[in-house]
């Protein structure tokens, strides 16, 4: 293990926190040395995750813990307020920190703090953070100090259209409409009525509608690539009764002559972790299940000049933690793939 | 039960079946007299479905038993192409006839016999059916020999639409997207290896994008309400891992001014069974477990000069059996809701 | 609704509340006045429960609400510990009380005191309790001021032995096990990590081998009935992945020459909400699903001298809220089956 | 890949061929040159199963194909009736052979044929045929040109009692119960009405009670460890709503001072795919998600002088392919670990 880099997880007690130990536990070229939990601290992570026993032996700690200093990577798994408070000390030794949390994903502070409800606590740290969709910004997440991992629709959406932007063949001043789908756990593991088995389970229902704290994460990255588009985006998260998986159909405009598929394939010919599937064909959630994968296919609308964009992911994975390790990949120069060559699990 | 109506079903052995057997085994003015099965002939209802041990004493026919003749009304839970062959000789007799598949839905010929791939076996008769969306044709129903009942998706998006279409509100020109949401049931209870428990269960996937038969149901009602709508409109069934519950999400263009929670309102205000929810709120299809119930609600579109319309129905009842009783109570002058005062079952 | 009984029901924001007043609406001689809650007083029943909007206009109300005072009978769905408090004062005024919680089922305070960690603090009414399983003790609760609603599993596990005890046909010191399996709801509606979702989904476990509550309570019941056959029963419950549902597995000894498919159909010919299926035939947990049903069967296992006996009730129905109406149908006079004669819910 | 041995997978459609698929993708000593089956011949792995799509280039040939003769090891995951008919021709080649089907786990050809209603096709080849409970039988396993992998429920329930069948300490002429619940992939991924969506999910059932083919298959074993056992045992399955998983519930009687949980800590202190853990603990299925993992607690019942194992397996992995390619392993003297160190999927 000695030319491993050594890695600590901050708050690993919840869905990201399991599934960035599931993925580094299979990484040539990691070792976790480090996992705190305030609640938890003194329990075996075999104990509290009984998946992991005979994977780790570690135990948690206590967040202060000297340990996370002998760190070379941070992540933190933690609730949305703990990463601004914390990683700034990390950066400060020069110990690298990816926060899975939406602290550092909103570069404008105002639109950040009217979202999340809270004052950030270290606004001048923001305009560090590389925003960490890893096949948009490979180059600068390969020197980034602080990576802000993106959150789970935004990164299904954005991969789905992030082609399209750049080549500018979306259409202006016309709607934008992304119908996203989610599977329980990106409500993460915490107790909470409304995502009990008996409440979530057969049942569907549209959430946020008036507003979701991913439409201004999606929208800042529609503002940097095509002007005028953003305006038109509509977002509709739904609530679906799986446990893993994001599907989001995109309805949308193109320009005469664009072939959407083509764009996004060529796009996408260097990304392992971007599939563009053959048009017509239809993703389906469990394709990627437990995979750092996002399976993309274009249709034609039969009705009207209407292109439809279905893209799918595991959310814990690529829209988690998988993309997480996939940017400590890319900070360390490791293979993109190292530890993230995963077969989904079917059925 | 000497004053009930005798009631027949063709083909109770799926799930529209048993949930037509459900609903009117609570029915007041009704008597079940004949259930046919080709395949479970001999067999009791009760040890067929045992949900039903103690309900029933009948025995599954064959279809040509003489018992149907004697039936004031009969139900057709048969595959689509069943109906058009034996519907007509009931009618003749001056038996109503409830047919639950998609036999007598389309009136134009060339496009259901595209759709259904057969030749239409009772073209003639198509012209008397009555579109048994019962909110939109109650006058005709009242007088209806022959309904066709409406498919599950059809009756969840045009409920949701039906009262703008009238009102003549949609923009032309504009593109009108329903992306829809289905629970299993709706595949039917027929062995497929795709509707499977491992299969369809902990995975979500977008079907039938390039056309799916309930494409020209809903396009003709449309068309008969506000022209120059229908072309723009686009429809994006997919398929959820729970058993019962549609759940439609509309993205339409109205024209400045529309007040369409006021208009929903106002048209189903004396409807039993279309609940328009408060303005900004969000049904979910557990809501109406088992109910034929439609819940609808309207939410402006934050970002841009859109609506969004929210629509759940339980589609084996408002989405099948439940609308074909309903159907029934306003064929024989019954109280629309007998029978179908059903306090959904949640959770 | 003038000569109708008025009933309160104390803490109706669980899924008993929730199912109580699904059954009390369909109920013929009953009007359901008053519902309290602590946490939702001042909101309306149909904005809390959607699935209840046109079904009642009623208000949650602070529990000490005069309202009840009106009341004929109260139904306590609270958590254990609160009706022990509140109920005497309710039997005082004359109010009779059917306790859904545990505070009086047991009648040794002691043994009580030890399982639920909590001083009685109303051990001098525990004696005046029925123990509210209705076949078992419909007589005396014809005239009960007080009825103790048994748990779910003690109610799924005793009606499959009640008749064999009662018969005397079961082998004394010889194991008597009962391995059941119940759906999520029976965890309550509470904020939990454990029955979240993802932690309950697609996922199969033991809980509680090591002393389960209602223990002592099937163990009261059986010394009630036959000797030295409580030492020998052991009772393990496990979690599975359903909403509604319990399935009670039972391994028993009997004398030799017992026919026990003959001793159960006539002890419960005339109770029309326990259905003894076929011998060999096994009942599935949705047969029963909504429905205030018992079905059970026995098998001979193959092997050894050893009798099989299967038993499914719904949780919540007759697990809980519908044979709380069983009993108060019988307290009041009414038809046993007055309001529940509902046909199970499939699929 | 030249050092790697070549495999090949006859009938590779189903569940456990893509549960083969996936874990062999990731083994670093093989690699898959064939894969046939008679439905899909000429249709790429990668269309067929869409989870697969950049991790094989495979095309499914017909069953004959020449492909199979220069593999290694030849697994054969096909229904019942057909290893029986074609491995013998492997065989005679010097290709190794592994069953995943029930063909030549029964040595007595009388008892198989009864059990599976079929002529065994090469009762001759039986007794060459080494029984794949790869904690039970390493040794053999290391010799073996032919090996049965055992059945799921066999793979979950014997692993819980066979240290203490070798240690004698069960007690005769006393019951053995088995009280065990399996996901419904164990039915495989054939169309069938029982294993829909909408059939299987949310309910509970038992099945084969009388009777089930993994019975004498468990009974072999028993009989070939400690005599006067089998004759005991008690075996009950049941269908639960989830897709991956399995569970067993042992009841047992143990000699006076036997300390069970000892025994099998001891007995599997070597064996990295069988976790005793603390005595006292419960596993639950999920925590051997997509592992080739047996979890194991011993707990005593309180109430009485029986013991009681619970076992959880996932039945696609170590009840079904995991072991197979575990098996593998120690044919070719592979670490045994060897492309099985996977951590669970949780949740």
């Amino acid at each position: 293990m000695s030319n491993r880099i050594k890695v600590g997880i901050v708050g690993a007690t919840g869905y990201t926190g399991v599934e960035l130990l599931r993925l580094l536990s299979a990484h040539p070229h990691v070792e976790v040395t480090a996992v705190t939990s305030r609640s938890e601290a003194g329990i075996t992570v075999a104990d509290y995750f009984p998946s992991l026993r005979g994977v780790y032996d570690l135990v948690f700690q206590t967040p202060n813990d000297a340990l996370l200093d002998k760190c070379d990577v941070v992540f933190f798994a933690t609730p949305n307020g703990v990463a601004m408070k914390e990683a700034s000390a990390f950066l400060a030794k020069g110990i690298r920190v990816i926060d899975l949390s939406a602290d550092y994903r909103i570069q404008d502070i105002p639109t950040w703090e009217k979202w999340y409800g809270m004052t950030h606590a270290s606004p001048e740290t923001v305009a560090e953070a590389v925003y960490g969709l890893s096949e948009m910004n490979r180059e600068s997440l390969a020197q980034a100090k602080l990576v802000a991992n993106p959150g789970c629709y935004p990164t299904c959406v954005t991969l789905a259209i992030l082609p399209l932007l750049k080549s500018g063949r979306l259409k202006e001043n016309m709607p934008l409409i992304a119908d996203c789908k989610s599977g329980v756990s990106g409500a993460g593991r915490k107790s909470n009525v409304g995502t009990l088995f008996c409440e979530a389970g057969d049942n569907f229902k549209a959430y946020g509608v008036s507003g979701h704290r991913h439409l201004p994460e999606i929208k800042q990255t529609i503002n940097q690539l095509q002007h005028n588009i953003a305006e038109g985006f509509v977002f509709v998260p739904h609530l679906t009764p799986m446990i893993r998986g994001m599907h989001a159909t995109l309805y949308l405009h193109l320009q005469d002559g664009t072939d959407p598929h083509r764009i996004l394939a060529d796009f996408y010919q260097n990304s392992p972790f971007v599939d563009v599937m053959p048009e017509g064909s239809s993703p389906e959630t469990r394709s990627v299940r437990g995979a750092n994968l996002c399976r993309i296919s274009v249709q034609k609308a039969p009705q009207h000049d209407i292109w439809i964009v279905l893209s799918v992911i595991d959310n814990l994975v690529k829209g988690a933690a998988g993309q997480a390790v996939q940017n400590m990949n890319i900070m360390f120069g490791f293979n993109e793939d190292a530890g993230l060559q995963i077969t989904p699990l079917l059925p």
